[in-house]
């Protein structure tokens, strides 16, 4: 077993890799009360885990929320305040975040504000809180059905990412982190694409040496743009159609994971990219075959692009009625802010829904 | 009348005295769409003042909320995010918070957490926000009955200080600010105290000035420790007991003015500062002369002592029940951190129940 990555940077201090748990005993010493936020799920899946593993450490108390991104809510956030009144947790104790992207953000937020800011370190157990939520400090929670509508950016004191936890992960889970990572490879990481390409997720066996190279490409991009003014907006690439999707079918009554939903995205503006950077056919083509070897494809159908492409409109990235997008050049370089007609949005999801590789 | 002061710090822009509302008529062309958030009460009193000053701003929407600290909660912060989330207000806009400390505190963090954060501008229109509450990027909202329990330190774009609007001010909105005024003149500024001492707030003819030292003294205090790890502690002088003492009364059900609470920690931490310090009698008579002159005494009684101890002890700042206090070594010089015994803090209630100056 290889050692974990170390790696401190202005603000957070990261360690990632198999034994990261371990690495991280020392990091606690300097607070006063260990709390743990967790949520039900996590607590019994994953807390025994992280308890083996630090034996030495005290925790004073465990919050534990409801899983699922429906409890990713404003009564939560509150539960959590709640919790925290009554414990009396000071600014000087640490929080310990333990779970995935939903309760990374939710807790974040808790221990951001409460008391204008506890310290806190993200555990993230899922691969998607990994390469993707638990870094870059964006947390907050769903308001007025709008996804993330209240939040800040607030980084963590540390974020600790032990594949460990992986073991633990149902398939849905699975695909939502891997869509980010294929996702790093298409935007910046020409290496991680080589390692992924024409394999399937359950063949890869070094989950270790993937999630160390996908979780250092968004440090490497968060942390010189921590609000999301330049480059840091590359990472929206498969997003901007992927999350109308998303958003289709939740309002459907019939919701999909994020991974599928985000999957689906980057075959369409994957599309958009070739049609608008001569993004080749050679490189459209595996980025196409690589998702449909993944994820499965969605049933919608042409009668359905008006009311996705009305879902895209709502989404708070975009403004002046101006669809900005993050497109990418060639496998491995994105740009961001390319305006896009509506028409070539349209024609990218009938592109999906038409048509299973470019050449046919 | 002199040019308002134009101060740029780093993340901050400022303009304070006569004038500055006119002077910040340039301010607002980068952003979007201009929506204030303001108070039921500054709405009738203080928005004509501001329109009138400001005509060419083109105001968008109008967020009001209901005065009043007692309406500093947890759902006049969600009616701000449903506003906001109604008007479709977006990161490129801009909200104007105008309004005493209740109102730049809330809205300050409504603006701050919605979409993670939309630019804000304070607009102060009370002594206390002027030289206090606008300042410092202290934002919050009371919670589970604690005050500021939930908030953040953020950092509005600008804070424009125009002392037109203190025409509008009652007595006790003057006297809660005039207490802090008269703090700055003892933590840190002898010259301010000068100008102070032997005078009732109504003989004072030049707020401006008053205010432009006043609000630099908290400027230069919070530019160089934004997170209260140190220096900063020093404007808590007067608070410790003050605060207690305010929340003895608003527990009773007779709610007194923060101005006349935090005037009385004066007095009783003055005294704790000439037994541990040595301040001179010379120094402790004029501090209490003066705040005697501008603020009526309590009533509460030695019996009343116990209580009072006890709710300092619940306050925030209080860790491993360690009473540390900030006090002044002489007028225009604190020093934080000073750990107290509870049995000299019992002795100042006590100086300040029986002895109306130091010499009695």
């Amino acid at each position: 077993m290889n050692s974990p990555l170390v790696l401190d940077t202005e603000s957070v201090k990261y360690i990632i890799g198999d034994g990261a748990l371990e690495k991280s005993s020392n990091k606690f010493d300097q607070y006063g009360r260990v709390i743990i936020i967790t949520d039900d799920n996590v607590e019994k899946h994953c807390l025994p885990v992280f308890k083996r593993k630090l034996p030495d450490l005290k925790i004073f108390a465990t919050i534990t929320i409801i899983s699922g991104e429906e409890n990713k809510s404003i009564h939560q956030l509150i539960y959590i305040w709640n919790e925290l009144t009554r414990l009396n947790v000071g600014r000087d104790d640490l929080i310990i975040n333990l779970g995935g992207g939903v309760l990374t953000d939710i807790a974040g937020m808790a221990a951001a504000t409460f008391k204008r800011g506890v310290q806190f370190m993200n555990f993230p157990t899922t691969l998607l809180g990994m390469v993707d939520a638990a870094i870059g400090g964006k947390t907050g929670i769903d308001f007025a059905q709008f996804k993330n509508q209240v939040g800040l950016f607030i980084n963590p004191v540390c974020v600790i990412i032990d594949p460990i936890f992986l073991s633990t992960l149902e398939k849905a889970h699975w695909q939502s982190g891997f869509a980010e990572v294929v996702k790093y490879g298409l935007i910046m990481d020409r290496e991680l694409w080589q390692k992924l390409n024409k394999k399937h997720y359950q063949q890869i066996d070094d989950w270790s040496s993937i999630i160390i190279k996908a979780a250092r490409d968004k440090i490497d991009i968060v942390r010189f743009d921590v609000y999301e003014k330049g480059m840091r907006k590359n990472l929206n690439f498969g997003h901007t159609i992927g999350h109308a999707i998303e958003s289709f079918y939740l309002k459907s009554g019939k919701p999909v994971t994020h991974g599928t939903a985000i999957a689906a995205g980057i075959i369409c503006e994957a599309w958009i990219s070739s049609k608008i950077f001569s993004l080749e056919c050679t490189n459209l083509e595996p980025i196409v075959k690589m998702i449909d070897n993944n994820f499965s494809r969605f049933n919608f159908t042409t009668d359905d692009i008006p009311v996705i492409m009305k879902l895209m409109k709502q989404d708070k990235k975009i403004r002046e009625n101006k669809q900005k997008m993050s497109l990418i050049r060639k496998i491995g370089k994105a740009v961001h802010d390319i305006e896009i007609d509506d028409d070539l949005i349209t024609k990218s999801l009938i592109f999906y829904i038409e048509r299973k590789k470019c050449n046919n």
